[in-house]
């Protein structure tokens, strides 16, 4: 499970390097599919990480709003505000953990049951989902967008 | 690990359904980003996912060629196919495997090492990532696409 959560983390890092090149105006054009710019998509990764994170452990997941990270700096300093207690938690992981339960209520008022193990991949997939978003967006743009191979990355000793 | 594969050919499975709305043309459609078409992607993530499990074990890896494969259902049926060896492969996976050292002659003539476990992490991300871009096609042609939720689809009981 570790080693996802690394590969996203390298990941999002480079597309914060690869975001520098970017006009501000670029990273918060409204595009099509996904959840509509650049910068949402990572302010976006960011918050759904955390929150699960927080909601696994019972703690208040607050709302943050995209319009006050309207800069790339902005939503870097959030990740790296979120990734203490994100990483924290994930490197205590093991997996005696994978079948607590977590009671979830839907907007309609519905409650399913997760999996701590199916939430962990959920936060995994949703990311590199998210970055395949990014990496045709950036064709569109005419950069070369950030590599997505798990090998080649030392990921793994 | 077992899991991101379940999770990951149900979603497929369910882009082939998706598929079945799109005419010929809009699934061969040259799009921007990615591998360049709807069902060009599909077909590329299924030789992937094949041909690292066929290098794992050794077995000759055959480049099969898109342009004998140019509808939905000719792709489905070489998934049909493939996925045997693959499933096979992946249910007697465990983590005893992890660190089998894989020897890959890159094109240049360098010869790097991956373990089983990377290869196995980078077939999961591979996918993932191909259908995100996938997504935003849907969009750009105006159909929802296919959930990339993990969690709701009763992948671990």
């Amino acid at each position: 499970m570790q080693y996802f959560f690394k590969y996203n983390w390298k990941v999002r890092e480079e597309w914060y390097h690869w975001c520098e090149n970017l006009s501000e105006e670029q990273l918060l054009k409204n595009r099509t599919g996904g959840v509509g710019s650049i910068l949402y998509t990572l302010f976006h990764i960011v918050d759904v990480e955390w929150s699960w994170i927080r909601l696994m452990q019972d703690k208040a997941d607050y709302q943050e709003d995209f319009i006050h990270y309207q800069s790339l700096n902005k939503v870097r300093e959030l990740d790296a505000q979120f990734h203490i207690e994100v990483e924290n938690f994930v490197n205590q992981w093991d997996t005696s953990m994978e079948n607590r339960l977590f009671y979830d209520t839907l907007s309609d008022g519905k409650i399913v049951t997760d999996t701590w193990g199916e939430i962990m991949r959920h936060i995994i997939a949703h990311e590199i989902h998210h970055i395949g978003q990014l990496s045709i967006w950036a064709r569109e743009i005419g950069i070369k967008p950030v590599s997505a191979n798990f090998i080649g990355r030392g990921l793994i000793s």
